[in-house]
């Protein structure tokens, strides 16, 4: 019998070169997963994630699916409880797996995938917090996030987000609905400023998107774009008229929903 | 003209030996500041905390003190604001200066200090969070928070906190006073349990004791000492009556008061 598996995955992404393997790179948390389970099990797995997420991004829910045969693997091991906590004594510490269940066999983590969660976040202040320093992005010239939650506006709704692509021999459709996005702002006395999260909820992402649409709006928030110019900037189609792809490391993939 | 210098310092206690050098290990915190410092002013300078902080041990509000001779130093970098922003060019990114200031020539960041409080950060749930791994300890049997607390209430007070000292062959005297030992307990879904933050204030601690002390109330919170007991390790003035020392990871200088 073939067992399908679901798994709720957190990674630090720092020392990865992101989800999957692209060209001859290496070290990817893909590989790592395939690589765990295969030898636990004794099973070569083909692990599939809701989504690839580059390289230094980080994850507080990837959904993952795999298959297992239960002719050629220990019954005790099939046990998904069970399966969860011995693997998570042979993964590196900066990957966890978070729950872990046996789906219906049509689960696919990408292609049952109907809407995804990011977050983006800044530390905007004086000084940066050496404690988060590997997952937030530091700038020290005050964001007007106003300006920026008025140029979010324009990118919410059904869009060819072609401008926003990061792949330009993409070929397929980018067009992609974008359900909401929010700007929270905390002040944080340490700072001298605050934190601001960017959260982004849509059916789908493009290579890249969250990023260079968080860069788009640091532009805005620095006045250097004006917030009507987004409706331009995505009628444009054009990847060079968007702001510059923020870093990796303050980009979270937090939730996939089925 | 001497100036005297008082600064805030926050760091990532990871990758360091501590704050000060002891026999022959190098990699502090402390001379990391000593040759920045030095370098940048072209003064030969050595900087005082408020107090060592153990390999690995982090702080968000470590205070130092410092002396420059406005003779043999540019004017402009005797500036304060100046001085830390140029300072925390050159610094490892896992040291920051947040503040900086003149003091009164009399200050000292050891010998006028008059408060201190540490933080200890427990994660106490199935598995533990990826993204503070480094900054909690994680622990994953259930603690009784109840019972701490009652532990924690016989440590607060003058005592002799003999019994809490790493330091076999200290011949000073070992009184000190706890005024608080708070411990908040925070319901986290990700971690199926919770954040435990111990807060400890008091006029000066021991080598090791805030450690010792969280390893104390940890085996009350598993059930291996009755709060009660804590008495009699008090009054036994014996390191060996204690619990063991909880890991370097978990612990935080939060502030020094003067």
């Amino acid at each position: 019998m073939i067992y399908n598996y679901k798994m709720l995955i957190a990674y630090d992404g720092t020392r990865y070169n992101g989800w999957q393997k692209q060209g001859n790179t290496d070290n990817t948390i893909q590989g790592k997963l395939n690589e765990i389970i295969g030898r636990f099990t004794g099973e070569e797995v083909d692990v599939a994630g809701s989504g690839r997420t580059d390289k230094g991004v980080h994850a507080k829910g990837q959904v993952i699916s795999f298959k297992l045969n239960s002719g050629l693997v220990d019954e005790k091991k099939l046990e998904p409880q069970y399966l969860m906590t011995e693997l998570n004594k042979y993964l590196p510490k900066d990957i966890r797996i978070i729950e872990s269940s046996k789906a219906d066999e049509r689960f696919h983590a990408r292609l049952s995938a109907v809407k995804k969660l990011y977050t983006y976040h800044i530390s905007n202040g004086d000084i940066y917090d050496v404690f988060s320093r590997d997952f937030e992005y530091h700038i020290e010239e005050k964001l007007d996030v106003e300006a920026m939650r008025a140029a979010a506006d324009y990118l919410v709704g059904s869009h060819d987000f072609k401008s926003f692509c990061g792949n330009k021999h993409f070929k397929k459709s980018s067009e992609r609905e974008i359900y909401s996005i929010n700007l929270e702002q905390i002040y944080e006395e340490q700072l001298n400023g605050s934190r601001i999260i960017i959260s982004y909820e849509g059916n789908g992402f493009l290579q890249n998107m969250v990023r260079i649409m968080t860069g788009t709006l640091i532009e805005v928030g620095l006045g250097n774009i004006l917030p009507d110019y987004v409706k331009s900037i995505i009628a444009a189609k054009d990847r060079e008229k968007a702001g510059p792809m923020a870093p990796a490391q303050g980009l979270f993939l937090e939730k996939v929903m089925y």
